[in-house]
């Protein structure tokens, strides 16, 4: 079958052919349909994030994929069914409290591989196997979109987080900024449509671009951060009850404590490198301190994520799904999927017609 | 009645005979029995938080008060009950949904004062008056000690915001860290000894020392920062699941995300001065998000604060009260129970025995 890898040493996606994978116990075959590319695809690429599955040359990429279950193998799944994988599975050594209690999200470094990512290979493939534990069950009807579930299911535990932490009081957010206006960015904004009052979204474009058109249709505000930078928003706009970071431009962790209202929270989920500023710390940690805010780091997802996800992926306008997906590719069409640029929002790889 | 008071322009407190206070409708008349004296009373001193009643050119010091009812004047209060006073109160220009929700502590500058801090006349004289609903009774038998409700509520209400914010997966937290050896820090640390296996106290004192004897015979290490800063903590002993930050260093804001396990928490509650150093953001913020971890920031407490109080102080062992209470003054000793120094913890003015 066809597969996308990375090699050792190499930077560039390239196809080749490897065996179909054959499931083992309580593991059901997939055949793939599509599989998106994100952002930690690139890092992975670059060799700033994760790692080789031990004793391979190469790695299978892609996380956020959508398939059909070809054969169950005696799992509790149908042939057809249409699921999408969670990214987690246990290290080499086994299993441990954190997939016990359902929670890979929470598991530590070094207790978890990633597929695709770190330490396991992905589903950039014509087949996949998985346990069945792994495996979503997604309606026949969001075949097409599902791939997004997986970048959804991430907000959807930020969420969860950051609500978490304002769950001991009474707190009625009205207003929301998301920080970065890629893809993930976008489809959490279209989320947090439902739930806020008032959204920004942050990025540094000029118009006419694609994606200040998809955050004003979605009825929020755009806020260019060369005009406008994160701690001036709370004055040009208004300070924000929630901040959800997706730039991975690390002084917006700290610069967001400026942005956000009393009892605010902001969820970071950017992955910078090392990068050593000034800040200033005092002010920072008083009005942490006097106003009651709340940071909450948040890293991948479980599965109670990826069926919350499922609902969210089904609220969104067809429009927005349109214009979000900028390219769809073949397999052999490998080298354009992972292009980027200003025109490209999200790109996916098809490796059989949903 | 004597009070003791801190003049406009002035740096000391000192003593005022000042009539006594009518009780308006819904307030009773308490009787003082004790009031504890704390960092933010010299932060008060300073003229560096908190601001004058309007309209006077004094202010009454003290926020950690128990006295006795006096007059109930028509409230559910009995002649003769103790009781100790939440600090925060309405503005000038009446209530507000904070209020309206039992939660002062969440209100947002403006929209509070504070009595002995902020806008108000604390309780530091031989009367005061408080509506009712701000009073919360205590047992007679701890009248002596009671005065030490309001900062354990503090640390109360940081507790339940820290563990909000680990709410929503399966925290088991074993070990703790006070950040600062303080009557705060110590009071805080003999809560969390009930909670955590194992528990540290950091500070910068050599022994022999008061403090230091405190924290070991509570059975927690003491960690000395000029030894081991914080960010070494999780090497030179174990990385921690919840840091309670009591000193107001502002560099231990960000450390203390060095020193947390994955998926800890750390509740800042100190308040300083501005100061830009630098940090290493990119790693700080990355840390942060692949190891969910979260800060919270935590000021002022309410009722159900006061009330989960009351069962901490129940809690402590008798051997523990004796050593933090290390002076009781009458209020003419005033200028005695603000002196600071090693051997001095807590120092509290007494204007009737308990």
């Amino acid at each position: 079958m066809k597969a996308i890898v990375v090699g050792r040493g190499e930077s560039r996606p390239r196809v080749i052919e490897k065996s179909r994978p054959e499931p083992g116990a309580d593991e059901a075959l997939v055949r793939t349909l599509r599989v998106g590319i994100d952002g930690t695809d690139h890092e992975v690429l670059s060799g700033n994030h994760g790692g080789f599955p031990e004793g391979t040359d190469h790695q299978v990429l892609g996380h956020e994929a959508v398939g059909v279950v070809e054969d169950p193998n005696g799992t509790d799944l149908a042939t057809g069914d249409v699921v999408v994988p969670t990214v987690r599975r246990p290290p080499a050594d086994g299993s441990n409290r954190y997939f016990d209690a359902g929670e890979p999200d929470m598991a530590p470094d070094g207790m978890y591989r990633e597929r695709g990512i770190a330490g396991a290979h992905g589903f950039m493939a014509e087949y996949f196997t998985s346990p069945a534990e792994f495996l979503v069950p997604v309606p026949r009807e969001f075949a097409s979109h599902a791939f997004l579930v997986e970048p959804i299911s991430n907000s959807e535990k930020a969420f969860e987080l950051a609500y978490g932490s304002r769950s001991t009081f009474e707190w009625t957010p009205e207003s929301a900024m998301v920080l970065g206006n890629g893809p993930l960015g976008l489809l959490t904004l279209a989320m947090l449509d439902e739930r806020f009052d008032r959204t920004y979204c942050l990025g540094r474009r000029d118009r006419p671009d694609r994606t200040i058109d998809i955050i004003e249709r979605l009825g929020a505000t755009y806020v260019d951060s060369r005009e406008t930078p994160v701690p001036a928003v709370a004055d040009t706009h208004e300070p924000v009850d929630f901040v959800y970071e997706a730039t991975g431009h690390a002084k917006h962790a700290f610069e967001c404590v400026d942005a956000l209202a009393p009892n605010g929270v902001a969820a970071l989920l950017g992955i910078p490198e090392d990068w050593t500023f000034d800040v200033d710390g005092g002010r920072l940690h008083r009005e942490f301190v006097l106003e009651n805010k709340a940071l909450v780091g948040s890293v991948n997802s479980s599965v109670p994520h990826f069926e919350a996800a499922k609902e969210s992926l089904a609220a969104f306008p067809d429009w927005f799904l349109d214009e979000l997906v900028t390219g769809v590719y073949s397999p052999d069409e490998v080298d354009a999927a992972f292009e980027t640029g200003d025109d490209v929002i999200k790109t996916v790889v098809e490796f059989d017609s949903p």
